[in-house]
């Protein structure tokens, strides 16, 4: 294995969580908090410890996907132990646990709290947990990526392994230019929110956490009621961007490349907003008696859905309260999650289309056993290959989410929290049901579950196997062999 | 497609179902019951409609696969129909919706019911209701095999329609002979665990629908409290019994003819042992608490465990009281359900075995990306073709929980009824958790409701496909066109 990539990447993942802390420290000088002082300090830690790692360039940048694999399960988890340091030395969240569960949460784009009261934070770090999720959102191996050039060319298993969806594809020949491309989008449609909230009159600290929020189909807001507090124009400024950043960015890349046709034949786009359609108008009914008419109706319905498929997980309604029907969509929702290739999380439109396809192939098969006929999307065949990846991976979604709700159940909590609490965290969303509903937080799990749950987040977000393989003993024995190695020589 | 083999098959069942009906006619001789008149009416009709459907010989008894599965599944539909009949007709349980739910869940082995006073049914109903379950359990075609000449050889693509798990094995060439054997073990087990429970004291009649719901894995009892009246003794001679039932019958064949070596080299049998003892561990310390004692305990979770691994679906104990580790145990082990080419239920323990060595393998080829290992089982390795229907059935089985899930929370209930609900029919138990636990029935659901679960119980017995296929849109067109044809003639 290549492990002097490993910790070349390391180092500079380091070093730009260290260049990003320095906006927080922003932030606490225009509010003059003491708090800023801890996010200087852990920044100046990533900075030496990044430059550190990162010093001696890698012999060779041979990169397979084992090692991007790693080298992104290792780079996020080493982002979130030095991220949540500032939480934990201002005092903001004063158990370590807690202040690890919060930044995993935010890094991942989930959005699950351990804070009861929100509004005691300081700006500054109020302000670093937003941004968190902006990060995550993207991916910071991609923003690597578009800003140091790695030669080699295999770093498509970078970002492979980093972005979400069944099969990453290049908009363009170089990588590089793909990851710009991409920031270059993300980041223009974060402003393009942030003018929008402004014109609604939100303040514009608000505007910004909550783009970054959006943008990351994160959901982690700066008010302890969520969103509800905030206008209607607000909240559909809010719906609207959530449902576009969860929409495959190669739409847009087309979009901006003026290629149409091939934009508006993007199957999984369009299955993924036919469920939005679908489910809004479900719940609209639903809920329809609940609420204070037509128009409020049709904002909860839509702001909900587009915040849970999307994994987005900001509420402007406590959605446990609604009748079954409406809670067991939402439920469904969490799980079917945004378009491959967006920010958002869940099992992927994609993933279920193909799923659903490969069950009515195999029902064409009994009646119709010698034809052979092939999965398709977007009119091209689905290769072998994809398909069995595709099964593989939803069997140990199935699998990694039967464990997590086992390993819950020793507290005792009814099974809809287990339930729900687990889908929210590996599906990246946020909010669950029940005990784990809008208006709680997940703090009172125990420091075994938090775990648990902190596990199913980064598993979630990372599509699960590059975080797996790292419990995989080979690879172990190979990273300790690799360290040793150095000094010897 | 050959519809006049399928009008031969269906005409030969009914003739066995009306053959089989006289059993609960001397049932109600001997108790001298009234409701007796309505039994031998159902069973003349059945011989009567049957030998009318059967008396044409087919002019070519060419059978694939669709075939096989069409005749399945109309086969088990006709048999519920008329099967329910008798109870309708005698007032036993005055709704025709009631008497076909109760119906189906005896065929299907499920035992999900919805009276809620069992004891108030005459004698031969009760005799009908549980010998349902032992005629579902091996399966009526599989009857019809052994006992019907069907030349033509493909008859193969019957039993693969009925049996449960991913691969049927001949045991001999001949599917006959195959059929044949499975029965004689079937029945000799079955009196062998009526003499056990007679030299425990059990009455006669309650030996015989005991072992009739032990050995289909059924579940249906006639007390009101299922299992928790009788003794210890009688206790582990069933709780022993489903276990066994709920094992690979190749296991016995093999032990028959003493290759004692393939007996126990089934890998599936060794998993479903395994898991067996290691849940009823898991939960006899989770509820020595509650019990009397250590025997108690052990009593109770290991009969919990066989009946619901077994999918059988017995109770001796309230277990929605007990604690959520429990509880989640027992909801995990409704899903994996008991060994293929068994009378039980669920996913089977060789699908999950197998779905779990593709997650490993996966996991593999991300360290190992050039090394081409296959799925093996019992040392073999398991075909390409059997892996991609394994994950179709497993897509499949999830998308349908889903609908159905979906479907009954129009209701209202909670969440867990809903999902308990269809895991306890779609795996053919019986019982779930919260308002359909162990002490509750199914009466409260609607019309509604109540056929979606009937749908789940006949997929979940037939292992979805053979069902699915009959709302094909082709399969009507080819059925309605066959009828048509004669007339012309």
């Amino acid at each position: 294995m290549n492990n002097s990539i490993i910790r070349y990447v390391l180092g500079q993942v380091i070093r730009i969580e260290g260049l990003l802390l320095l906006l927080p420290c922003l932030t606490a000088v225009y509010y003059r908090e003491p708090q800023g002082w801890y996010f200087l300090l852990t920044a100046v830690i990533c900075m030496v410890v990044g430059s550190l790692l990162s010093i001696r360039k890698p012999k060779s940048t041979v990169f397979y996907l084992k090692e991007g694999c790693i080298a992104t399960a290792l780079s996020w988890i080493v982002l979130s132990l030095l991220g949540c340091l500032p939480f934990y030395l201002c005092g903001d969240i004063p158990s370590f646990t807690d202040a690890l569960f919060e930044t995993i949460s935010g890094f991942t784009t989930t959005g699950a709290s351990i804070l009861s009261n929100v509004e005691a934070l300081s700006r500054c770090s109020l302000f670093w947990r937003s941004f968190t999720h902006w990060i995550g959102g993207m991916g910071v191996l991609v923003f690597l990526m578009a800003i140091i050039p790695l030669s080699g060319g295999s770093n498509i298993n970078l970002m492979r392994a980093e972005s979400p969806g069944p099969s990453v594809g290049k908009l363009v020949p170089k990588m590089r230019s793909t990851a710009r491309i991409l920031y270059l989008i993300y980041f223009g449609m974060t402003i393009a929110e942030i003018i929008l909230l402004l014109v609604g009159n939100m303040p514009l600290f608000d505007s910004v956490t909550t783009a970054f929020g959006t943008a990351g189909t994160g959901g982690f807001g700066i008010k302890n009621d969520s969103f509800m507090s905030y206008s209607p124009y607000l909240q559909w400024v809010v719906t609207i961007f959530m449902a576009l950043f969860g929409i495959n960015f190669n739409a847009y890349y087309f979009l901006l490349f003026r290629q149409f046709k091939k934009a508006f034949d993007l199957e999984e786009v369009r299955y993924y907003l036919l469920i939005i359609v679908g489910a809004v108008a479900i719940i609209f009914f639903d809920i329809l008696h609940m609420t204070a008419g037509v128009f409020d109706a049709l904002t909860q319905s839509a702001f909900q859905v587009a915040s849970i498929i999307t994994t987005t997980g900001f509420s402007t309604a406590n959605f446990d309260l609604w009748p079954q029907t409406s809670r067991t969509i939402l439920v469904l929702l969490m799980f079917i999650g945004a378009c491959a290739g967006s920010t958002g999380g869940g099992i992927k439109v994609s993933r279920i289309v193909m799923l659903v396809k490969t069950v009515f192939l195999e029902l064409h098969s009994y009646i119709h056993p010698k034809s052979i006929r092939k999965v398709k999307m977007d009119g091209k065949p689905v290769t072998h290959e994809i398909i069995r990846s595709l099964n593989a991976y939803f069997v140990t979604f199935i699998l990694v989410f039967i464990a997590s709700v086992f390993a819950l159940s020793f507290e005792g909590y009814d099974l809809v929290t287990n339930f729900t609490a687990v889908a929210a965290t590996i599906n990246n969303i946020g909010p669950g049901l029940s005990l784990v509903g809008p208006v709680e937080n997940f703090g009172f799990f125990n420091l075994f579950s938090k775990y648990v749950l902190m596990f199913d987040m980064l598993a979630g977000r990372l599509e699960l196997f590059p975080l797996l393989i790292l419990f995989h003993p080979t690879v172990w024995k190979e990273l300790l062999t690799c360290r040793r190695k150095p000094k010897k020589r």
